[in-house]
């Protein structure tokens, strides 16, 4: 049975999820972890989610016919140097990160095989972070995005594919273009602006905030340094999406100065409507 | 004891709740329910918010020693004319508008005591509406504030208060100018941002949504007539907030641009950490 042995670089709330996860719903298999805290490496270990950890990338993915890179994405350029004199000729590569561009061009200009790695973003974890946190179970139907190319070995795809359908995620592929632009929007623009709801607030108005303004703000409570690292690498994608964002509400702003009340009525029954069919289709 | 006749004006969500909440927690009195549409009234009736139902603003406040304007903001000024003539002269007049400036300033024009009116808006209901939704115990621990002015009989407001109070309400007075400005800021923007959101995807970003965007736009699901009536009362502070929000967000963008990975960093952490404190304080 594939894996065998697992490399897990950065075990944190994925990577530990992802040793809990293989633990409970694969066949038996060895699970090395890999952090640069000894602290996070013994958690890790309390936890059971690795059987064995390295404080060196590279001596961590020896052996291994499965790596998995779980740390920020601002790390990966130089993980995925550290790691590619070492790794086997028959490894299979992924990561879980929140962009997928940068990743897949590192991996074809570092890696010896860039046939063999496959970009893959699982959509969990939410605002938590840590070892503590994680589960076995945080991959539920949730959406894992694979990101082949056109040089990508289509075994390693299904391989890869069908290792995160053991861990319960439902698939779907995108062009790494595509995911950054579509997650862009969905994802990191709504980031965005719940820090921005949350900075732009006199201290006398967020006493009285209510459940609303909590849960329109929950994603902001993310890690700084992991949203940080995703914000530069998609910038691109960012600036347009919040350009699109602003272009809505100069809109809304025109139509409330030009008294077209029943416009402001329609784009709001339209979202509410769209958003409604969405949580439906859920 | 006092109020012996309470009438409610538009039996939905929040009129609903005022009833049955006045039943559960105030000593015995008439609860009259006034609303345009009969399938309303009905509802109102069976859910046993109301005692008796009329389908004329004037009918129903006359002896009526509390009146609670509950329709849309959009409809006070034509109801708050429709009741003047035939108020008590002891009646007090409050309301549970999501803006406080146009209805103090209706009241002040129309009634005649003003100073037995005082605004009020209790922070309760959410996305839903109608009496279908509504509960004894919507008010527990939510905010009311009240917008006295200087005409404002303070025996009036005192009374007002203790009403508040005693369905489960936590209270605070602001000005009617503040309290559309902060309100406009943590209420008001964020639901016009949440709006944006949904409005700015595209479709094919829809399906890769998480339950972080879903969070992020749970308040755009409330009712586009309600909000329509909210923004258009609030417009100026509605624009100054979004200013804001874009400002916010232009600044964000100039950092990425500069490289300037550390400021964006900072600006996420210090987001999440005045989001921490105020759940904390809640």
């Amino acid at each position: 049975m594939w894996p065998k042995r697992i490399s897990i670089l950065g075990v944190g709330l994925l990577g530990g999820s992802i040793g809990l996860a293989a633990r409970k719903f694969l066949s038996a298999c060895e699970i090395v972890g890999y952090g640069h805290r000894p602290a996070t490496l013994q958690a890790a270990l309390a936890r059971g989610a690795v059987d064995t950890v390295e404080s060196n990338a590279a001596a961590a993915v020896a052996g291994a016919d499965l790596v998995i890179l779980c740390t920020p994405v601002g790390l990966f350029d130089r993980i995925i140097q550290e790691i590619s004199p070492v790794l086997s000729a028959t490894a299979v590569v992924t990561d879980v990160g929140s962009t997928k561009r940068s990743v897949v061009e590192l991996a074809g200009k570092h890696l010896e095989h860039p046939e063999r790695f496959v970009g893959s973003h699982p959509m969990a974890g939410g605002e938590v972070r840590g070892v503590e946190f994680a589960r076995a179970d945080l991959f539920q139907e949730a959406v894992c995005i694979t990101t082949p190319i056109a040089q990508t070995d289509t075994q390693v795809l299904a391989k890869v594919e069908q290792f995160w359908g053991k861990l319960g995620l439902r698939l779907t592929r995108l062009s790494p273009q595509d995911h950054d632009r579509l997650i862009g929007e969905i994802s990191h623009v709504p980031h965005a602006v719940a820090a921005a709801l949350v900075a732009m607030q006199d201290d006398a108005a967020l006493p009285l905030c209510g459940k609303g303004f909590l849960d329109a703000t929950r994603i902001a409570a993310g890690d700084g340094g992991l949203w940080r690292d995703i914000f530069m690498d998609n910038q691109d994608n960012l600036r347009v999406g919040i350009g699109r964002l602003m272009g809505e509400l100069s809109q809304l702003l025109a139509r409330m100065e030009n008294g077209d009340a029943e416009k402001v009525m329609a784009w709001l029954d339209a979202a509410a409507a769209r958003r409604a069919a969405l949580v439906k289709s859920k």
